[in-house]
């Protein structure tokens, strides 16, 4: 019987649980938080992941440990990997942690990046916006996610407010400037690689976001073959380079025909829900067959799927439910502002009757400007 | 929150919370082993399905209550309903424990059955045995399941050795002789009723059983419409008559034509776990729709599905998930002989295909006897 330990609690250590279940796996989850949604369905043992007591009992009740959530402190990963075997490696996910770091390695891989440049200075700022010029945007090297952390920059008169939001933070996470990119659409390709190297990746998936958070996915993205290359090639140069285990994401950017890189998720990842019921293997199962070193399931996509997240409180589920094509996702967490407590996948065999669902649905739940573009983009 | 109880805690109630979780459900389990292994997903209850205080307590914690094991006593399943509400009712539950009532009822509402009488005693056996003729079984009325408490009598002659072996047990649970039906072909049809009354069916499966535990499934079965239609009215019948709420099986047999009904299970069925991956919607979470009064899933199939279920021990996974189309259910349990502890699905668009991924499989494993038969069909 093999346990396999995640560091994470939250949703993607419940599907991963949920997922893995059928492989005859146990789980052990290790947060924080005690009312951890994972919890739920795996056994929990509650601790941060500073504290090395709590870091000893998990690993000496695990037989391989992963990931829910990625800023997960480096050294408490390479504290762990010395213990028992960790997937990603922690040196993958120190790069993923870090935007300066993960740019930096994809301009060395060929990967088309956006301008970027470190900034520990207010002085360095100004230099930088000369250099990459404006629009941009200030980040935080480390910590960000869902738009958090992150300061538009619209004209160089914006400099002292980008500086009075984020230069508190460059002595702790660091901070880069990287240039806007004026792009067509938002993609995302989701991919695994196994033990032994093999790489595998779900069709390229398309994506909405709303004030930051993502908010609908589209697979497959309507896109051409060569896109679709184009990001598998990406995907496999960064595997290679980490030597990387499991599933992770490239966030893209798609501009006049070319993916230009934005970042990496070294985890499972929000854009590859749809693929529980929209692909022959799910991305939670896949990442555990390539942390235990089992072959990789096929990720063909069954038909087209749409996938809403629901932020902040779940909706009525009903309207869902009641499409022949509808699936449900409730995380189990109490309601917060911003707090991705679920989502729907629909799936179906054509374009058109996916468009005619998701328009009963977004009208039912008053969420028409949800599915608006996602129903736009199906009737091109 | 709602907590969905279940009595009984094996590989039933498993899939069962795996399939509700995404609901946002939360699951109890009630068993009197401290090992069964829906535990390792789901929070148990120790307690045996006769102990008051045990129920009392699982009433107490539950918002409703199903079952895993259909062999529930009947009173502990009124008691309970009596405190929450019970989905199957105590009575659907009581008839189908009962192969007497079962067969009677099925006659009254014009199913087809075979011939068939009670028997008390050594005489009515001698009796029954010139009424209903030879080939013909005995079996217990109340607790066999996979085979069990059966034995087979294929002339007069073997009237003593049936007696010996089964008479012991006509005072306990009561006994019946059934005509042995000369089948071409075993089928089941899985259906779920909602609580509003809506009945749905996924499509008819084709069974074949080993020593009388079910070994391999195929669905859709190849088989007419006309025959779906008469599974369909058949499964509505039966659950009207029981005002059913949730999923159950009926198993037929097909002879000339005419299917006739062998038995119902009052609950998710082995011959249904196909519909995990090759339906849109599996018998596991359209069974707690129903039971949650929710809008019942599509049971279209998706592709061609064949199950072959694992007995004693779990064999190698490696073929099956090498299969592009395999997909691979460890239910968590020690080997034991006779037990089920796991089963694989292989799902292709094609019926040919699907006998490729099969004869691989059961090459690479040794079982070509297990999937011989499904082969042939598919090549039929």
């Amino acid at each position: 019987m093999t346990t396999v330990g995640i560091l994470g609690g939250g949703q993607l250590a419940r599907m991963m649980a949920l997922a893995g279940a059928p492989l005859g796996l146990r789980f052990l989850v290790l947060d924080a938080t005690p009312d951890a949604c994972a919890g739920q369905f795996a056994p929990m043992l509650e601790a941060d992941y500073r504290d090395q007591a709590g870091l000893a009992e998990f690993a000496g009740r695990v037989d391989v440990a992963t990931f829910d959530f990625e800023n997960v402190p480096a050294e408490s990963a390479r504290w762990l990997a010395e213990r028992v075997p960790v997937f990603p490696n922690p040196r993958a996910l120190a790069v993923a942690q870090d935007r300066l770091a993960e740019k930096t390695l994809f301009r060395e891989l060929g990967i088309p990046v956006p301008e970027f440049a470190t900034i520990d200075s207010r002085e360095q700022l100004d230099a930088a916006l000369a250099s990459v010029g404006t629009p941009c945007i200030l980040k935080t090297r480390r910590l960000g996610y869902d738009g958090k952390g992150q300061f538009r920059i619209k004209s160089p008169a914006d400099a002292d407010a980008a500086w009075q939001a984020l230069g508190p933070q460059a002595a702790s996470v660091g901070l880069i400037l990287e240039g806007f990119v004026a792009f067509q659409r938002e993609l995302s390709v989701v991919a695994v690689r196994g033990r032994d190297g093999e790489l595998q990746a779900w069709p390229l998936t398309e994506n909405w976001h709303d004030h930051g958070i993502l908010s609908a996915s589209l697979a497959p993205a309507q896109t051409d073959a060569a896109l679709q290359a184009q990001a598998l090639d990406a995907a496999r140069r960064v595997a290679e380079a980490l030597d990387y285990v499991g599933v992770f994401a490239l966030e893209l950017f798609l501009k006049d025909g070319v993916l230009v890189a934005n970042e990496m998720a070294p985890r499972v990842h929000n854009s590859g829900h749809w693929t529980i019921e929209g692909a022959e293997t799910s991305q939670f199962q896949n990442h555990l067959r390539a942390v235990l070193g089992l072959p990789l399931g096929s990720t063909r996509a069954l038909g087209h799927s749409v996938m809403l997240n629901w932020i902040g409180a779940m909706p009525a589920a009903a309207p869902v439910l009641a499409e022949a094509c509808g699936h449900w996702h409730d995380y189990g967490k109490s309601p917060r502002e911003g707090r991705k407590v679920g989502h729907a996948t629909l799936r179906a065999d054509s374009a058109s009757e996916l468009a005619g669902a998701l328009e009963r649905v977004g009208k039912a739940l008053g969420r028409e400007s949800q599915v608006a573009p996602v129903i736009a983009r199906l009737r091109d």
